[in-house]
């Protein structure tokens, strides 16, 4: 073991079970087999999800095996109650496609050599029924019910189908199939990552070290990045928005996003923190952060424009290369400028269009606006500015 | 439907669920599928197995067919928590033994022609793991602790392993399979028979009438008859133990034993009823019941030799033909009579022994013993009785 083998594998994590277990594991000196499951349905990694996959590849980079699991037995189930319409079963072709999606974007950070990709399906579907209910006969319901979100439903009256019981053990039987050394997964995973723990010890083999990664915050700093919260950046976004989204977050949430996205060094990153701290600015340490990650999945090139772009845009208050383009029809000779800011999504209503003009905050081709009673002419085609980031090239037709 | 169809299916019966369904079954004039389940493993029937039995012979002699399932499938699984050592999983050997054990008995009282052996594990080993999963989809977990059982185990925080839930799914898809129309059990089968009308249901089908037949008193009238509590009459023992065993009942239990076990109408039943209340004896129509139960399970012949035997035993205290023999090793001379009836089991004390021969209560060779000293010289061998049914042919020898 490597000196800092032991706090790299560590850094950031919520939790390990057992810690001093991981340490024996990594005295052995062999590849030790890392598992992480993912959902089966169509995969659209955000930064979030990278958290797990960074760690995947910190182990990698120390000489471990990474068992990329993909759980469609159940997946291929769909949703066995029928209540959820929407949770159709996944064909065979289909799991396949997602796993191709999965490994154009996990080997932007993950080393394919050192990647085994599988599907749970190959030993679930092997099962007979008989086998299943063994499995089923080594967990209690009690046990079960201790989960949280079991619990909650359960005090609540919400209802449990019976087969949801089965899903936990399937996921830790995995770890029997895949004889995983250490599993990784969000905290929420924590009660099924024991699951497997525990069915491993039941079938005879050692039980694999959990590490529990926290659930990354979204760009507002509070809530998980979520695409449904619309706090996320996704890892197929564009250089300039991630560029963009990243220098918008909060000076703390940066030393956070530093710790669970970044791969520079620990000691590294503590050192900018205390430059920080003696009065550098938090937004070139930023730029850092955004050039690292845009790097990763674009490429040097396309993190370097993202800066000039960036700085273009915002710090010379440049018109920015592209844009939205709209065409606004309107009756009559023309339309009021509050009314085409509303119209064309630049202000959510007249009334914010009106006291963003008042305050200066409106330009046309560069120009600030004064006038909030402004009519703009049938056949115009200008270039409208709201802020420093909304930008819009709109044309009046009659 | 015949006129007295309805009522002599319903004769005995706890519960139907739902009446009008079967009114409404009957009317289509079809033979009706009956399903009854029994446990693969060794069995070895007594009386209170035949009060379903006996209802599954009524439906035949209506023409309905009758479905009698041997659940194999999880008696081939044995016991997954592997923590009951005496539950071995069952080999398909054992499980065709035991079904030709089970036609031997049935047989006695159930048409062949009318009955088809059914065997769960020819469906159930034929799912895949995930219809299984699909199964466990049908039913909740709250719905599942509902079950009295279940209920008491989890309040009292006794495990329940997650397996247990699937066993009564797997009993109601049996109705599935076999497209019951319907199904029998005992009183304490009815949450599992519910399960079955509920799975055919969800499967398409038209539920399953349910038909609860109570739990038969044992011997003493007041639990229910079993092996463990030695209360019972095998449906193998010889016709004179049958014979005896019945005569011992009260008059309360023979009533209720005419109802669930004789197959004479049961207006002819209610009529021996009135003469009783009116004064004939009780003894008479015991005699009557013992006769038809003897016929059923062996035959005419051995009924009247039965009631022969009794007669001569029990009216005129004479020695029966078949006895204990027992052959006592003492040291000395001989031994005292109390010791020798405390030795071969006759009673169960030296004084109980002394207590019962001061009563007058104990013969050798048919003549009563007065002295509870009296000593047995070795190389004797005599009849002794206890009370009016205890006897034993015993032998002293050095």
């Amino acid at each position: 073991m490597q000196e800092d083998e032991l706090a790299t594998l560590l850094r950031g994590a919520d939790e390990v079970l057992i810690k001093q277990e991981l340490v024996k594991k990594l005295e052995e000196g062999r590849p030790l087999r890392i598992k992480a499951g993912f959902d089966p349905t169509a995969p659209d990694l955000h930064l979030g999800h990278t958290v797990l996959i960074n760690k995947l590849k910190q182990f990698q980079d120390f000489g471990h095996e990474v068992l990329f699991l993909i759980g469609d037995f159940t997946g291929m189930i769909g949703d066995p109650t029928g209540k959820n319409v929407t949770r159709k079963p996944l064909t065979r072709d289909e799991v396949i496609d997602n796993a191709k999606t999965y490994e154009e974007q996990i080997f932007k950070i993950l080393d394919p050599v050192k990647t085994l990709v599988m599907f749970n399906s190959s030993w679930m579907n092997a099962m007979s029924p008989a086998d299943l209910i063994q499995l089923a006969a080594k967990h209690t319901v009690a046990r079960m019910l201790e989960r949280d979100d079991f619990s909650k439903r359960f005090k609540g009256g919400q209802p449990i189908a019976i087969h949801e019981f089965l899903y936990p053990l399937i996921q830790g039987y995995d770890s029997v199939a895949m004889k995983a050394d250490v599993e990784l997964g969000g905290t929420d995973q924590k009660f099924n990552l024991l699951v497997g723990r525990q069915l491993q010890e039941v079938y005879g083999q050692k039980p694999q070290v959990v590490i529990t990664m926290p659930i990354l915050e979204g760009l507002d700093g509070v809530q998980k990045m979520s695409k449904s919260l619309n706090n996320y950046i996704g890892i197929a976004d564009a250089a300039d928005d991630m560029f963009g989204k990243l220098m918008s977050i909060s000076d703390e949430l940066m030393w956070r996003y530093f710790e669970l996205l970044s791969f520079r060094p620990m000691t590294e990153i503590k050192l900018w923190m205390q430059e920080c701290e003696q009065g550098a600015n938090p937004r070139d340490y930023k730029v850092k952060l955004a050039q690292e990650i845009i790097e990763r999945f674009h490429d040097a090139g396309a993190a370097s424009k993202a800066l000039e772009n960036f700085e273009a845009r915002f710090q010379r208050g440049a018109i920015p290369d592209d844009m939205d383009e709209v065409e606004l029809k309107v009756e009559g000779g023309g339309c009021c400028i509050a009314n085409l800011l509303k119209d064309t999504g630049l202000t959510s209503s007249t009334s914010e269009a009106i006291r963003l003009i008042k305050q200066g905050a409106v330009k046309i081709d560069g120009e600030k606006v004064s006038d909030p009673k402004l009519e703009i002419a049938v056949n115009s085609e200008n270039v409208y500015q709201v802020g420093k980031r909304k930008f819009a090239r709109v044309k009046i037709t009659a």
